[in-house]
């Protein structure tokens, strides 16, 4: 769900760190929290969900490292950390049982805000659902070869989508033989890279999942399926659509700051303007933090406080001066709050991960380009650089084609239309990953739920009085096609008159 | 299609052999030829297809070692051999390509008897099809650490379905570029255990192949799915069925030879009745070797000749003497031939693949069990046993769920019945395998079609003269529901006026 990280390395090969600061990228530890925190401050029921975990208890599964090979390496196992929640569930029969709802953990530990599975337990009285949360391997407490899973390519070797996706397989399985109930209909969720892997997990795995809910997953942003252009797009549109002037503004900012930034005493100047906690050491280092603040509002771009309108707002307001330097730090200060100081404060440093950084250079490349139909500078996506600083990084290239090669993503209509069932693309279109989801629904049971003022995975928060109707109605519809999935697998299983369902 | 070969590793296990001889089950070189060699010899037209050789090219791709891992081992490659026959062809389109029909090699080198594909040949006019015949990894030529690949675990340890599997994915894609044919729709075809890796390919990979033909493909032989007697079962039916004095010899001819083994020198009188090569070792030696021989019969029971009868004829017929011993070897003799010697002749010996025992001993747990309700000595199928002397042999033990956590099997109506498309579970009814195969449809689009007298992936052979009419039917049927496939495809990809289709 903290997808919006996946940039950070992202930016730092384009503004072309030195190897030494990219070096650092696996070495720094997982953050804390799944969720961007200066942005979900501004919640005011950002503890919403709290009080629900003690209705969850933890438990660990042995796991195999290594699912598709023999060596004895390959046995080794590490402690998967999951989370169950019975308060709801309906209960087993020999023939027929209460369904189950697993909610894939991605990159970021599961000790975060519970507040990231509230779809999960706004619905678990509706659904007598039995509730898991499991972590993904490498995340949080879940990490195979202990303080040496992160040192280089002979350890994070075992950390991929295909293999996760496994874990949750055998998880599902053990759950289901744990509360005996082999039969129960399964229904995976997740957001963002948590969405790709439920999507996935239902076509990989059609006997343990029945159906999966896909919330915000850009599954089709690799190779050329999705202009590479197409995220920056996106966060500039939802800016202009917010206001013309404010994106103009920010559209002017990036050659003044490069303006300022080459003069003699330059990069004093800059840091004076923006308040800056340590003088920038270039003026990259800025526009990294703008861009991340740009995308981090139009991403979560949320009722009821909707964070773009609010940066726009300290730009267009011009409180600190009429100038364009000026009127960026009145957005910085609207979007962060009164601080000490601005940019390069610790705690944005902190929240990259160590483990996605590791994910984006193996397997996961998606090609985010600057086009030239935005508001930042034009800067292709360069697969060739990007190639060479993870292989620099990690000592290993990118498969860059393997996504693809495995999941597929070409043609997708064309492909399942025809195959395969029951998978909810869930979509926010101001969420500038929209880009890259599921769009249009590809048949009767494989669908697109989309929400034109929707932003990233807020489909799957906890219900609260602030949501606006268009989100009610995108969680009914999500409610009710599921419904529908496990309606039509207990009248295939015959089990349509038991009393728990 | 040599899957008869796999039950050598059960009987050896039956009849408990000592380690050392355990052990030398991978270091045997692969047999030469997919097919039972002297079942084939049968056959009036075995070097059928060998005319058509000419017309294949042979390459080799360089295979990624192992798919689902990213250290530095796992980017080793391997040359893996495949056949291309381009002559059929009807080329490609920048919208629509003609088909492109890929055999998946199984557990045999390619350059044997090009009989295997028979199935391809004989309809590429028809559907103007590329033919593509990929051999598959750790056989024939194909082998990564040369020398080295059967040592143990530390080698052998990628050998396996899922990384099979996605090398065929990949070679796939690869043909599709080297034919500039991205659009053209795939067909996979396999035989036996290359018959489960193609449905099962169809499945993981809906993307890459849009259809499979699986023939007599046991998919459902793991776990508790299937009765782990039905094997023998179908075996022993199909003996009753040709002759019920020759089913009843057999059912009493393993008594009289443990009665004659247990005597002073009843080895010696035992090699004698049999004109053995050498003094056996043991009565399980002989019973082994006449298991194996009514295994093949069963399995082979093939037009024209039918080498259920031909044993049968051979017992029933009392040409060596009235007595059981005397009938048994009648049939040995008729099955086999005139020969000097039987038995243990050395070319039975080699038949024995290094590979197969080891994926039976990794993954590729089938549980084949002697029931009461058969002509055979009862003895179930014994887990531990299995897996200690996998253990002892090879290091590692089995992963005895494995296959049905990865492709499923359990309620596969359940599960495949609303997911997938576009699978061909074709089975012969007399081939004991059928009891493991999918033998009812579950959609309309993924059908089993059956012949009650066909035997194991004689739809896959050439054509010829001599086959009945319901094998010639059954053939027909699957063209047919290919056609409709790659119809209802080209319908899709809106290429349908395009000429060379």
């Amino acid at each position: 769900m903290v997808f919006h990280s996946l940039f950070l390395l992202q930016l730092l090969l384009l503004f072309s760190l030195t190897t030494a600061t990219a070096k650092r990228l696996h070495t720094i530890p997982p953050r804390l929290s799944p969720i961007e925190p200066r942005v979900w401050l501004d919640h005011p029921d950002q503890n919403l969900g709290e009080s629900v975990r003690e209705d969850f208890e933890t438990f660990f599964y042995n796991q195999t490292l290594d699912h598709f090979n023999y060596r004895h390496e390959s046995y080794d196992t590490f402690p998967q950390k999951y989370l169950i929640n019975s308060k709801y569930w309906g209960g087993s029969d020999t023939d027929c049982s209460a369904p189950i709802f697993v909610y894939l953990g991605a990159e970021a530990p599961i000790n975060g805000s519970l507040d990231t599975i509230g779809f999960l337990v706004d619905t678990a009285v509706h659904f007598k659902s039995l509730l898991a949360y499991v972590e993904h391997r490498y995340y949080g407490e879940s990490i195979p070869f202990g303080d040496e899973a992160f040192k280089n390519a002979s350890t994070l070797g075992y950390f991929n989508s295909a293999q996760a996706i496994a874990d949750y397989a055998e998880i599902i399985i053990d759950i289901k033989k744990t509360f005996q109930a082999e039969n129960a209909p399964v229904i995976v969720i997740g957001g963002s890279y948590g969405g790709m892997l439920a999507s996935w997990l239902r076509l990989k795995y059609p006997h343990i999942a029945l159906g999966a809910l896909a919330s915000s997953a850009p599954v089709l942003y690799f190779d050329d399926i999705t202009p590479q252009d197409g995220f920056y797009s996106i966060v500039s549109k939802g800016f202009r659509e917010a206001s013309e002037t404010c994106y103009q503004t920010i559209r002017e900012s990036w050659d003044v700051i490069d303006e300022v930034a080459s003069k003699p005493d330059g990069l004093s100047e800059l840091s004076e303007r923006f308040n800056t906690c340590a003088t920038l050491a270039s003026a990259a280092v800025l526009k990294t933090h703008l861009i991340e603040m740009y995308i981090s509002a139009a991403q979560y771009n949320a009722p009821p406080t909707y964070p773009v309108n609010k940066v726009c707002g300290g730009i267009d307001g011009g409180g600190f001066g009429d100038d364009v330097l000026a009127k960026i730090f009145g957005g910085l200060v609207a979007y962060k709050g009164n601080g000490p100081c601005y940019v390069n404060a610790p705690a944005y440093q902190s929240a990259l991960p160590g483990g996605w950084s590791w994910q984006r250079c193996s397997e996961m490349v998606m090609p985010f380009g600057f086009g030239k139909d935005s508001m930042f500078q034009p800067k292709p996506f360069d697969i060739e650089a990007y190639i060479e600083r993870c292989k620099q990084t990690y000592g290993v290239p990118p498969r860059v084609d393997w996504v693809t090669s495995y999941y597929g993503g070409h043609n997708i209509s064309l492909v399942l239309q025809r195959f395969g069932s029951n998978i909810i693309y869930s979509n926010g279109l101001r969420d500038p990953y929209s880009i890259g989801g599921v769009l249009r629904s590809i048949s009767d049971t494989i669908v697109a739920v989309n929400a034109v003022n929707g932003s990233h995975c807020l489909d799957l928060r906890f219900a609260n009085q602030y949501d606006p109707h268009w989100l009610v109605d995108q969680r009914n519809s999500e409610i009710n096609i599921i419904q529908e999935w496990i309606d039509e697998y207990y009248h295939d299983a015959r089990c349509s008159t038991k009393s728990h369902i």
